[in-house]
């Protein structure tokens, strides 16, 4: 197999991917000339093999993960992407093929969202291959949308579906305690959750209607339950969501109606890269059609309220729900 | 041993360390409002432990490296930092006191450099500590200085002496080749060569000289030869170097003395941080001066000459010296 030094795989593999700012990847850093009138938004994730996906993921999955994921914290802010740097710690049994599939599976990416490389760093790993990437977005001047905010009275929706890539994750694994319904799922759902699991959807669509209406929002990352609380206990405000309000995939109706106890991976498994947001009860109709119009379907799952306290789920019999992790944490 | 979650870690060793546009670290995303009228200069650097430092290195010069490393990319863009954002990926076995000590230190240099914490991410990783930043900095519209542009008769500078770090990992690392010079060394080049490994010193004073005189400049990370290689093919020129103005300091001509053989580890070994400028020669007077009142010694190191090729390092005796390796590269 055909090795290439560091700068060659620059060279070769990541200089396509690069914007202007980027400087051809060859200087020692990038060059941006940030948009007049704009504020720049910021964030960086890691990914690392056997934490955040498996080492034989297909590259382009774990290419997709590393970027989408930031991505997807700039939807939450109703920023629009402007670029990205890349980190790249490779393990030492790297190859060619698998170099290039990942490198065209971001550059694809980079495409699709306009969100260039920009710079980076590709050094070797004596561990798990593991990537950091830092994304950048812009938004009008002060129309970041915060994660803080959220008021009594508020309506709060989420994006597309809840709990999908956590029952992917489920099937991925294959552990014998979920044998049971892993079993009987049909082929369609399998592969509808695993997909979910492997490529999340960064929600950029939605930035228009969140900076008209959102008065605060957040990408559902580590869980609803935890997000959830993460965010109303920034006002002192909680909420109380009925689970038949949030809204499910066919695929997850089908592994519930398997296995009722999901109910709680659903709802506090990770990985949604869905947006949470909070909007004032007289936007809520704006809110609804500027997102439908963008093609990204908001649901309202419940109002905020005035008391503190974590969130409260209820079943279909109105009993709260015991979840059994508030919210995926690392430590 | 007390463990802190994922939030409380954030909370309370990082959050100290956020500035104004790092929100607390507590939204999804930092939100930076762009100096008008520059230009934002952006760079990434990943250190490993066991690549790019010991795992047993002190945590301050373990979070001195990840920062400083790419402030130095930043000195060489003539940048002043605006900031950083972190991703920390930490092993199984870390320890409350280790964390206290490298958040400790980070801050410290957030303040010491006015670059303050952003945000970031912190995970678990099945492998090394890894640690990868990204650092913002700005400069007035269009006055980056480039790493190509460097033009024959331009006279060539570094900042500092060269091969100390180099010479300090040879130490650390104690091989049985080097037992004969690292035992007769005196205890004060001992100390001195293995401070200017641990604690890279970003040449941030330079911003100034080099923004008005300098058509080239980069940071030397990889070794003084590779790197002015890499400068110089940019623009198709190339440089005579004498080894004997290559300034190095004390230490490194004690170890010299000992084995001569260690000259071209000065030359090709790696981890300098210092900067390497290529400046049009009517500013040699006016840039040596400006940044010797920046309290930053540049010593000119050669000419830029119109012919292409690699560049020559002459020993003493006028002979091309052999060179281990051209420059460091991961692969």
């Amino acid at each position: 197999m055909a090795r290439l030094s560091e700068d060659e795989i620059i060279a070769k593999l990541f200089a396509p991917l690069a914007g202007v700012a980027g400087l051809g990847l060859a200087d020692d850093a990038a060059c941006l000339v940030p948009p007049l009138g704009q504020d720049l938004v910021l964030t960086s994730d890691m990914i690392t093999a056997g934490v955040h996906f498996f080492a034989d993921d297909p590259p382009d999955a774990i290419a997709a993960k590393a970027l989408r994921v930031n991505l997807s914290d700039l939807a939450a802010k109703a920023a629009q992407p402007l670029g990205f740097l890349l980190s790249l710690g490779l393990p030492g049994d790297w190859t060619l093929v698998w170099l290039e599939a990942f490198a065209a599976a971001l550059g694809r990416d980079a495409a699709a969202y306009a969100c260039p490389l920009l710079g980076g760093d590709t050094v070797k790993m004596l561990g798990p291959l593991t990537i950091s990437i830092t994304a950048l977005g812009a938004v009008p001047r002060g129309r970041m949308v915060p994660r803080p905010g959220a008021k009594a009275g508020d309506r709060l929706y989420v994006s597309g579906t809840i709990g999908d890539a956590a029952l992917g994750l489920r099937l991925r694994r294959g552990m014998p305690a979920d044998a049971g319904w892993i079993g009987r799922l049909s082929a369609e759902a399998h592969d509808f959750l695993a997909a979910r699991y492997l490529y999340p959807q960064p929600r950029l669509a939605l930035c228009d209607a969140l900076r008209a209406h959102a008065r605060a929002a957040m990408d559902i990352s580590d869980g609803l339950a935890g997000d959830l609380a993460k965010m109303l206990r920034l006002t002192g405000v909680t909420a109380e969501v009925a689970f038949a309000d949030v809204p499910l995939s066919p695929a997850a109706r089908e592994a519930l109606a398997l296995a009722p106890e999901l109910a709680s991976v659903i709802l506090s498994g990770g990985d949604d890269y869905e947006i949470l947001a909070a909007v004032p009860a007289q936007d809520s109709a704006a809110f609804e059609d500027k997102a439908a119009a963008a093609g990204c379907h908001m649901t309202a799952i419940g109002l905020v309220e005035a008391r503190g306290g974590p969130p409260v789920f209820r079943d279909r019999a109105g009993k709260p729900m015991l979840l059994a992790a508030a919210s995926f944490q690392h430590f």
